[in-house]
């Protein structure tokens, strides 16, 4: 079983100097993916026809397919097309069916074709077209010695219409590459290194054709495995037996075999069970909230919040205590529990979630230091509490406190409410 | 003068397969043109020994310095350090002051060094040590035959801490490049092309030696002047008068000179003036409160917010009057007047203001389409409202109609309150 290895190579000045995100090629290597062609490298060079050169023959000598965004604009900085006609030594003419193509393209929206517009549909001889349905730069399609060079427009939504319609088709065809198949599973509470111990004895009984990688981010972990095999129901299978053996290991930590956030598989579990969620936010100052309410239909379990940010406001407003604020302060179990407790009633919801912490830098005491952080859950049968000790850095704190939150709501759910 | 050229590999799996985007190698093009380093390549290669060593080897044919992200984690699959101990051929040790910074850093999270983390602090003994504030892994410089190779964690803001504190410092010091000065203008409340028609007799006059670039980011636009010479002086001065004459032109879109964002330009005026801020915010969710709770040390002019999302908490905990509700709507003039009087009211603060709209996918009607959006401003002198129509995306909406309420603030406040 051969893998197809394929280069992705992005031309232009723009994204070396970080003038643009390149989200092209991050694109492109899930569709890749998709279809069992693994992408060994990612280059981006400036416009300039000796890097551009180099880096045509570098590709070949490592991958089968090469695939090529921008530089095909109508402008003078524009070196793809010329570089490739030279790198396959042809001649590059006007061809009859994109000169077609352009021209119907400009008349429909009203608008004469320029010299500068006709010269796009010169293509080199040696190329088969490919069609720009959305756009006026046609794709090229070479192949020599077996391997096979593609340039596509870098505007994003040419390309993938070209991608999807043309090049992905195609490369199956060409190249009739083995089944590929990743596995998410997503997981916060526990740092990349207390989980990798935990799992260790998973990760080394892994067979061959199985290959595991950690992405840590803040609050979480995510573990991606990716299969390789010639069967794509056989590696499905053993997809699905990993799973179940890291259950014992790991399982308290995991919320998800997919990309979507914790938020948004809170939010799911919230709809599904017609619960009701309030929160009550102090150190966090709108985070937790913001990342609830990023779920497109968050507004069906969602009630509210109150940010409590001033000492005055959380006794006023929300209701804490005088005595509790002043026996044991604003970052203590008493507060949390009481801030949680009142949000939910106030609130008339069935949950209530609650931070106060030192964000910092400012607010430190010797006790507290800057990332100690309370957070609470509370609902009809019980409240439960955390304490937190985080970072240096106010964002980190923030960002941190606020995923342990949504964790800590995945984790305190009971069977019923 | 001699450019300085980098070349900037990025090593993982995860990019090539497009599940993660490289956001990184963008932001650092944008830092290393600012010192005046020409980023002429940039490289991703997978988590494979063979094609690293063999991007290191080409990198270093090309380039003065490489600049190297990722693979520095602690499992086994992170394979940056020990390939880059075999590419400068000396061996792995435990450097004591790193093993104490990452003894530190798990020290202050209240948790023990496993096996695992005690490696980090193993580093090639022909490399110096970079300090990683933020993170458990150390970064890594590398010299030799007077070119240099720095390595970095993958992580985002561990990566940029480390550029900006130490590697881009010590770049200019290795490198000494020409002198190079950044002049930032930054707007709110304009549009890019907006922007660009009223400042066009200005731009057609700049000088050669001062280069401009329009910077849009969510709801403003950051000028960028580059001034280039070889006595900075006199390129400080020719900087000076560009933005006086920018004044008549702009003026009154132009909120700072440098880097801070408008919540903390606002945070400096209401901290200066000694103003009190309140926010009821409904369809931004609690990123209005987040922005300005991002600022250290806003918990003295920021009291704080409440987020009736509900219909039935606008009424209950606000006090929004039902009649208002029922007549005109929770997304209308009327009812975002008594939101930001309201909040400011409740919470005994001199500025209230509020939002309530339409983020999407949901909820929109004929009259209120997705994007639809009320914004208001409230202190004991007048009311000023804002109605926006914004975009279909939901994540779009939010930030933008945050970043309008800060710039609202900006433009209502009168001289004296």
């Amino acid at each position: 079983m051969n893998t197809v290895k394929a280069e992705l190579l992005t031309i232009g000045d723009e994204i070396l100097y970080g003038q643009i995100v390149d989200t092209n090629s991050q694109w492109m290597g899930v569709e890749l993916a998709s279809i069992g062609v693994q992408v060994i490298r990612k280059t981006t060079v400036g416009d300039k026809e000796s890097e551009i050169l180099t880096a045509f023959a570098e590709a070949e000598s490592r991958a089968d397919v090469v695939l090529i965004t921008g530089g095909l604009g109508p402008t003078s900085d524009d070196l793809t097309k010329p570089c490739l006609a030279r790198y396959f030594d042809c001649e590059i003419r006007i061809h009859p069916e994109a000169l077609e193509e352009v021209t119907a393209f400009f008349k429909q929206r009203g608008r004469a074709l320029t010299e500068l517009n006709r010269q796009q549909a010169a293509l080199p001889v040696c190329c088969q077209k490919l069609t720009n349905p959305v756009g006026t730069a046609p794709g090229m399609w070479f192949e020599r010695n077996g391997k096979v060079f593609v340039s596509m427009p870098g505007v994003p939504h040419e390309m993938k219409r070209m991608m999807q319609d043309l090049v992905i088709p195609r490369i199956r065809q060409t190249f009739n590459p083995p089944a590929i198949i990743h596995q998410i599973i997503n997981t916060a509470g526990i740092g990349e290194s207390f989980l990798a111990e935990k799992i260790s004895s998973w990760e080394k009984a892994l067979p061959e054709h199985i290959r595991l990688a950690y992405l840590p981010n803040l609050g979480g972990v995510k573990l991606r495995l990716t299969a390789t095999g010639s069967r794509e129901d056989a590696i499905r299978a053993d997809l699905r037996k990993l799973v179940e053996q890291i259950q014992p290991l790991a399982g308290e930590y995991i919320f998800g075999y997919n990309e979507d956030p914790l938020e948004v598989v809170i939010g799911r579990t919230l709809q599904e069970r017609k619960l009701t969620l309030s929160v009550a936010e102090s150190c966090t100052g709108g985070f937790v909230s913001h990342l609830i309410t990023s779920v497109p239909g968050s507004s069906s379990y969602f009630l509210g919040s109150m940010i409590p940010y001033a000492y005055e406001i959380k006794m006023r407003q929300l209701g804490v205590r005088p005595e509790t604020l002043e026996s044991y302060g604003a970052v203590s179990e008493p507060t949390i529990v009481e801030m949680a407790n009142l949000v939910r009633a106030k609130f008339n919801a069935d949950i209530g979630v609650a931070t106060s912490g030192i964000a910092g830098p400012g607010g430190a005491t010797t006790e507290k230091p800057v990332g100690t952080v309370w957070i609470a859950y509370s609902d009809k049968h019980h409240t439960v509490t955390k304490k937190l000790q985080l970072s240096n850095d106010r964002m980190i704190n923030i960002r941190l406190a606020s995923v342990h939150v949504l964790n800590l709501i995945r984790t305190s759910l009971p069977k019923t409410v």
